[in-house]
């Protein structure tokens, strides 16, 4: 699972340009900032700016292998689109391009062995969720340019965390037993203020300087891959920040979604799927705008397509990454995305994409996910999604009473539901994200009950994601405010007087949640029969709620118990997976027993057995 | 959709027996009390039942077409199942059986012209649900051997409601625009107390005699066609009560669903969708009991199974009914479901069966009906279902604050889901029945709100279904209290004060919801656009929903409003179909006006306009 990059960081980012006697010196910009030879697909689009070369005739010098099948225009006069094809035959080097009397050296370098077939993170990985201006700082990194500084008394203003905190901690991660992280968005936002959260670039191959440079992150991922950690990256391919630099020069008037006057989607998804959705609902769903300060891209706009493919691809080959998390799914065009994820799927196949559809419904959440049938043809290539519907289904678990429908019977429900998905496996369930009130203020602050929920993601059949700070109980208001939801993780800052990373300063329960977490998620990372095990459910009766995972050689029962008091569970009801006499190990604790004709559930809180056979 | 029905009264429920010399005169029972010539199927097996007969050997008089094919005992000694075979080329005439010394005749009779091929009930219908025994009293019957006396008083009794009463007032309802009358069941329910409901069937073939007799039943539904209605009925496949006559002598032990000790049905209905049910949640699912009182049928008992379905048709034929409500849909044995449905949807291809299937999700309501390709593979052939999600829906819609996935979104997102079913239009939709609280309770007494809902009910994709009473305010608590919900109609007895039918004793706001409920209904019936038109919805925006019906020929705009002012509504977001300068017509006020652009709807109601071409 760890893809292997042996490319010399030294290679990258190298786009040499040579100005030719007489020219400007500005150099245009080239992006992709450099390719690979042995891609599947063959096609390579350079997106060329600079000052007037649209009706520029490029040149390719002779490369074996390498062929300039076009180039063409749009509406400004300053962008040039050349279209290359990189046979299977060529060998890595560094093309040679003549545009406007301006020689462009692009290199085209080797992938990394093993770097098509690398395996995306799975059911048996576990992902932390970490907000890197909130994580940790370590670096002392240039902010020339940026037009926000740092205010760490700013809910949502910058906070200074970076690559290098992140990169310094990941021992705290992959010490709590989680095998992938996915970092928010680290690309250069460059805009005045509540530029720290990353969904609004300004540059897509850049990673923002206050985090750090782009062989920070390259650092930061081979660190990781190193200590068994994969790196999911956040991309965006709804819309830009306003001021990301072709807001000053579109390459066309159509490049982002223009409106006679300002629009805003309706944020009605399900346009997308209904049978009666009305072509202008759809439109405003798709086209409308987040907020006046993130231009919606149109990506029925070829070039632009092509350009946020290759994006994509890029960062994916260039930092070895396990996957790739998609922000604001169902925003983007749908035939752009069918595309999209048909390309990243084809150059890496075992590669996983978790789309961010933020809806109740299965039937909603499912049309996105490769292999679906849908009612009216749609197909995605995506692997998994966010499991938005399990995510709300286990707050409702947690906070509702128990009735025919809600309460512990929304879990049941919820996951009976997995009919519906083709690959249910899957898909990433998560107790809280960057966009949710913690889940521990959600619960009211009982512990038992955040046990309980994450108890729950890491036994059931899902790939878990963790948001920093749920480990120690992080607390934010129940309403949505983002700046404070995702507040410092203690002990990120030099002088913190709480710091997570050395346990100093913790409350006792706090201490307890961590070492909690730790064995849950340590033991995950090794009980194979989570990862791909068959699972059974029973339904809920009297505040418990039962689960098994089983495979030919093991078995583990999961009990959730709701009551403010330990529950004696009768074995009967559970015949067909365990009975008296066998020997069960607490996961949690440790401690193993023979069964008899009931197990005692500590109140409010979950029991995890291994049973043995 | 008026099936015929010509049989002559006389000829039915007149089996005839006789006594061979030295037999006791104790008439065996044979269900069912008469057949067909000429059913699609041509197998017949009658059950038989008389003391020490199981082991009997059955003959039949020579009789062209009709074939004695075997016979068999169960357990009990004294039942004989006979299987026959009706041929094609049979005529109508009496069959002659001797069983142990005793001659049974029994009649084959003519099946009325058209009647295979009726149609049943369907979205140009609309239905109004009766409790019989709380609508209305006008008839004498014996209450001979009734175990339950009438106590108008005790809101669990008998009240005294009859068939007499219903076809006294079948004028009243053709009269609010219904087409379709659906009575809760009326078959003999001989309890001691709490027998009114008719869910607790003693007699499978008998009406019960606090309703009336089974001609007066015949007189009801065949004044009920004459006066442009058709007539559902209620059939109970998953439970009998305890008195019922098999209860005293069970023709096999496993009958009904025998357990070590009682058990009640979790009501975990997705443990039959659930891909990781255990096996014993199904069985305690399917066969555990509702209450001590309701013996759970085990239909997998072939003979079982048998005088199910043929009782069913039995009801079909006899009566000349338009479709069949089948109670608690899915705690019946699955496959026996498949069969049953099969069964009588080849004998009557047209005809409409809506299953109750309490469930909030489409996923599982859209698992039971026709044409729905199952991820299990399971078969239904039942043309409808009850739409509880969308029931649910609406009254969420008009109960919650409007949210991301609230409030008059549940309503949009809830009919945007009719992806999921195979046959959207066909399901039923209900603004209540006699299993939930009163609609106008729950909206708060709001007029307003009740409106809107009906309006809702008349004029989307589906076929409403209005509980008797809804047309005037009527009341209940908010919590299920089934005795109050099923309250009397105003008028149905001597001496009310308070008369629905006359109007007399209506307060101003009965009378004025009366009126407009017999306005929508009336224009309904005459709309076809409304019934087999398309649909277009819009996502609701500040508090209005909207959506159109259209066909080439017609287009209805129908607009909810939630708030409590009016709304000025600009009409340019609903450009795909409808402009200024169109003239459109208020269905309920009558009043015509050429469009301008904007409509102005009124404060919490609903503006249904028909918009010229």
């Amino acid at each position: 699972m760890k893809p292997l990059i042996t490319l010399a960081t030294t290679l990258l980012m190298s786009l040499s340009t040579a100005a030719a006697p007489g020219q400007p010196t500005a150099a245009p910009r080239v992006e992709p900032p450099n390719w690979w030879v042995g891609m599947r697909d063959t096609s390579l689009q350079l997106m060329i700016h600079g000052a007037g070369i649209a009706d520029a005739q490029p040149a390719l010098a002779p490369y074996p292998g390498v062929t300039l099948k076009a180039s063409h225009r749009t509406t400004s006069p300053n962008y040039l689109f050349v279209d290359l094809d990189v046979a299977p035959s060529a060998q890595p080097g560094e093309l040679t391009l003549t545009v406007a009397g301006r020689t462009l050296r692009y290199p085209l370098l080797a992938r990394a062995p093993g770097s098509a077939e690398r395996q995306g993170f799975g059911p048996k990985d576990a992902i932390y969720l970490v907000v890197p201006d909130r994580f940790a700082q370590a670096g002392q990194f240039g902010r020339a340019g940026m037009l926000e500084g740092t205010d760490r008394a700013d809910p949502g203003g910058r906070h200074g965390g970076d690559l290098a905190g992140m990169r310094k901690h990941l021992g705290y991660i992959a010490g709590l037993g989680f095998t992938q992280v996915w970092p928010t968005p680290l690309v250069e936002n460059n805009s005045a203020k509540y530029s720290y959260h990353g969904y609004a670039a300004t540059d897509f191959y850049k990673i923002d300087p206050r985090f750090g440079s782009n062989d920070d992150f390259g650092a930061f991922t081979a660190e990781a891959r190193a200590q068994g950690v994969g790196v999911i990256q956040d991309i965006v391919l709804n819309h830009i920040g306003a001021g990301h630099w072709w807001m000053a020069d579109l390459p066309a008037p159509d490049w982002v979604n223009a409106w006679p006057a300002y629009t805003e989607t309706h944020h009605a998804r399900m346009t997308l799927q209904d049978p009666y959705a009305s072509a202008n609902d759809r439109k405003r769903f798709t086209d409308g705008w987040f907020v006046p300060g993130m231009p919606d891209l149109n990506q029925r706009r070829p070039e632009l397509a092509t350009y946020l493919t290759q994006m994509t691809l890029w960062w994916i080959e260039r930092y070895g990454l396990s996957g790739i998390r998609t922000d604001t799914w169902s925003y983007s065009d749908r035939d752009f995305l069918t595309r999209w994820s048909a390309r990243v799927m084809q150059e890496y196949p075992r590669l996983n994409i978790v789309g961010e559809e933020w809806s109740p419904h299965p039937a909603v959440v499912s049309y996105w996910q490769r292999g679906k049938k849908n009612h009216d043809g749609y197909v995605s290539h995506a692997p998994s999604m966010m499991d938005f519907p399990m995510q709300s289904n286990l707050l409702a678990a947690l906070l509702e009473d128990d009735g025919a429908h809600t309460g512990l019977t929304k879990l049941y429900e919820g996951l009976a539901h997995d009919f519906v998905y083709p690959d249910p496996a899957n898909l990433v369930l998560f107790d809280g994200n960057h966009d949710t009130p913690r889940i521990h203020s959600l619960l009211r602050h009982d512990v038992g009950l955040t046990k309980i929920a994450l108890a729950y993601l890491a036994t059931t059949r899902r790939i878990p994601q963790l948001f920093y700070g749920s480990e120690l109980l992080m607390r934010s208001p129940t309403e949505r405010d983002d700046g404070r939801v995702r507040s410092d993780m203690p002990g990120g800052w030099a002088g913190d007087r709480v710091n997570a990373f050395t346990g100093a300063g913790l409350t006792p329960e706090q201490r307890d949640m961590l070492e909690w977490t730790r064995r849950l998620f340590t033991w995950r990372k090794g009980a194979t029969v989570i990862h791909d095990g068959a699972l059974m459910q029973f339904a809920p009766l009297e505040g418990v709620y039962v689960f098994f995972r089983h495979d030919a050689a093991r078995t583990v029962m999961v009990v959730l118990n709701k009551n403010a008091k330990p529950v004696e569970l009768a074995l009967g009801r559970f015949a067909e997976r365990v009975s008296a006499g066998q020997k069960a190990r607490d996961v949690l604790t440790g401690a193993t027993a023979t069964l008899g004709s009931s197990v005692k559930v500590p109140a409010r809180g979950a029991l995890i057995l291994e049973i043995e056979r």
